[in-house]
């Protein structure tokens, strides 16, 4: 397949060229009705900000461009097939693992997972088993699942219908997953693969982390907008096997996708497949080279360590750059150098901060270019009195876990608030999730245990934001009342 | 408020300004990095496509610009609350649905809703009580729920939970909802709109439907992306009485929504609200005395006639053409000599063809040099010999029906497929959808009777397009295997 095509992009720049009128949907009409202002900076994307008409095909039950484009794209990831979509990888989690498990299905989940897996687990009903992620102890940081915790799961629950796995992490740490892929399919379990962070994973360089698609996973989430250059919302979603009921994925991307959905986003996936199948085709071992001398030059300082490119079975993305703080060092501090540089992090917490790459030769060049200004950047001034421990390595020593409540028990019954402090013991009724990147820290129905505490503790001393809002630091946590 | 403020757009373009380095994710890095063919015309958009990085607000929790952007959309609706949506009026039906009634709840539903009400309804659990729309006899045209079927809908199912209505229809036919609303509220049901081709519904002048906003609905949902001028998948959701639990339909919004939300879709959002806000303070008078020429100007030929601005206590919108056949014309010759002339109409099926106008004074004046075109385009050359029958007048008689089978009963039972002709009596098990305007003709779970039938070999019988696939044509539609 001639992967430089673009159906749907080339198709929309045509009917463009056609200076066509618009009496249909939407409502700025090519681009010639829109507030005055924002007219320009708008007018060449509304151009092909069209909706289903003539040539236009449909995403939702695609016999023209899309198909194509969507063909494309499963010939390049070497899928059975894969799918537009316009609602994140956030709509892909809730897809994969509701059209699959249901009511009281047990469904194993990595506990660092995006919070949208716990969202799809939620909506479909299925019971949730936690398995803690392997821990590195040098950095502090979550990496994926073990085999021996996988295996220890299976064993315990041998009903299980599926397992989600979170590969490569936020920071960019994947592993093989072809034993777990082996390990799951042995005991008939759907292995289902969020893989948000490593679309771009086609390098043949085993100095990048390996795809789930290659390990064989039944299906994988992709991010086109994350390390790849696709506009934000833009994602894949691969059956990667004949295990798989595709009609039932497609029922439910339909359901919880938009009717309308959005021509600029989906050309965005269909150049962003042509761009990687080009760099793939390229090669990509200059791209490579340049990158570790890259983090050769950013490896350490006085303040900082870069983590990593290999952590025992883990690689690290080369296009991810995570400094870790030294000593009584604040990333926070960091943050705002980098700022004042006009230079905008990926993530920053009390003791760590991303910086993602530009998947270019050119972008990687002037990244080098910009290293003393990195390294000025990651000069500390105001040390802080107590310093920041390494928040990751209060973690949780139970490698698999089970909420105590179902949400639907969890409905049923009265709640109360309670202070952090006193907190230890009581089932959270609530969420709580520290973002970025959004994974939960809390999750409703789990029994609150020191760990929690003492994590929590430690993030709201160093202002962390959260995304599920501010009031438990105010009134108390909301845990189940037992009392009444 | 100062609604010609742009709180999203303006911190966008300022950031912009500034010419600063991403180091974050979308990995287009501001449009640096791109497939070159593509790479110009997206190159304005790119530069605004940022995530939530410092400054920019997050629309699961914002307290900032998106906080600020939503509030004068508030303002601007007079509703308590309104959310942006980038995931379409869809989600918004699903939020709006899910988040207020659950597994075993009754909910009555206009059976002419758009298909995402049916999967909200289905993805919630709960036991959907279908309300026929009265239909327009001289134009076949579906329109809204006539009182006396509320009323009847509310004394035999008592303990319904909320009821969804569609106002205006998609050929643009509104009512007046303040009985209904008054009538829902009196016994303690939620009545919520589905109002996607309505959000401009603020003008003042009763040439135009009154948006449900006014009538004290509970929950609305506008897709400001069809009327008004926002990017495709961008809409609204108003939260507009004491009623309702914010808080649950925040945390659905937020399981339901991607995570990464875009930006270029939320900044459309917030420049569509002011834009509004200055059509409706400069007075629509001109806009709608435009309209009204246009239309007396194309209401009738040898082959056409328009759909009335009045039909009994419906008012037309303005913007919407309707056209319809007479005699043996067929819409879809409409479509191709309107489509040679380079002008794309919103939707065509056997019988009449949809053209949406700009709301603009500009727009309409330039559509008005466009009638001599547009009148040529409804000549018809090759007349059908059987001729095109009006197929909306091939309607449900039973006012208010259940489905026999809920969803979960439906899972559970074995199915066979049987030709449409032979169906009569059968439960079906799975949905058949013509599209546009995507409304279901048979719901999973329904009893095939025989206006279905007949609608559906008109249907047929004149190629049109079905979202849901053409399976049924050649094996026959799925049903309930009672045999087994």
């Amino acid at each position: 397949m001639d992967q430089s095509k673009t159906p749907i992009y080339s198709a929309l720049v045509k009917h463009r060229n056609k200076e066509n009128i618009s009496f249909h949907v939407p409502g700025h009409k090519n681009g010639s009705v829109f507030f005055e202002t924002a007219k320009e900076l708008y007018k060449n994307i509304l151009e092909i900000d069209v909706t289903e008409i003539s040539g236009m095909d449909d995403l939702h039950y695609p016999t023209g461009i899309i198909k194509d484009a969507q063909q494309l794209t499963a010939h390049l990831y070497g899928s059975k097939s894969s799918y537009f979509l316009v609602g994140g990888s956030t709509v892909g989690n809730l897809a994969m693992i509701m059209s699959m498990v249901g009511t009281g299905d047990q469904i194993l989940i990595q506990r660092n997972s995006h919070q949208s897996v716990f969202h799809a687990v939620e909506l479909s009903g299925a019971m949730a088993i936690y398995l803690e992620p392997e821990i590195d102890i040098e950095t502090g940081l979550s990496l994926g699942v073990s085999i021996s915790v996988l295996k220890e799961a299976i064993s315990r629950y041998p009903n299980a219908k599926a397992i989600v796995l979170t590969n490569p992490t936020y920071e960019g740490y994947g592993q093989s997953l072809y034993k777990h892929v082996k390990i799951a399919h042995e005991a008939n379990i759907y292995i289902f693969v969020d893989e948000a962070h490593g679309a771009h994973l086609l390098v043949e360089d085993n100095r990048w982390p390996m795809s789930a698609m290659k390990a064989g996973a039944d299906i994988v989430v992709h991010s086109a907008h994350k390390m790849l250059p696709a506009m934000t919302m833009s994602s894949f979603l691969h059956i990667n096997s004949e295990r798989i009921d595709e009609n039932k994925v497609r029922q439910y991307l339909k359901m919880l996708q938009s009717s309308s959905p959005s021509y600029p986003l989906m050309a965005s996936l269909d150049v962003a497949r042509a761009y990687l199948a080009k760099m793939v085709s390229d090669g990509c071992e200059k791209v490579t080279n340049e990158l570790m001398e890259l983090k050769k030059e950013l490896m350490e300082g006085e303040t900082w360590h870069l983590a990593p490119p290999i952590i025992g079975d883990y690689r690290q993305d080369p296009l991810k750059l995570t400094f870790l703080t030294k000593g009584n060092a604040s990333a926070y501090e960091w943050q705002e150098n980098f700022e004042s540089y006009g230079m905008y992090p990926e993530l920053v917490t009390p003791n760590h901060l991303i910086l993602t790459l530009p998947f270019s030769i050119e972008g990687i060049a002037n990244t080098r270019k910009l290293c003393n200004d990195i390294k000025t950047c990651l000069f500390i001034q105001n040390f802080l009195e107590a310093g920041v421990k390494l928040s990751n390595i209060i973690y949780n020593k139970q490698h698999i876990s089970e909420p105590i409540l179902s949400l639907e028990e969890l409905n049923k019954v009265s709640k109360k608030h309670v202070y952090l402090e006193e907190s230890l013991g009581e089932i959270a009724a609530e969420t709580v999730t520290p973002y970025p990147p959004g994974v939960p820290l809390i999750l409703r129905g789990e029994e609150i245990q020191s760990f929690h505490i003492e994590k929590l503790k430690f993030l709201k001393n160093n202002d962390v934001y959260f995304q599920t809002g501010d009031l438990w630091k105010e009134i108390g946590i909301c845990v189940v009342n037992y009392s009444r």
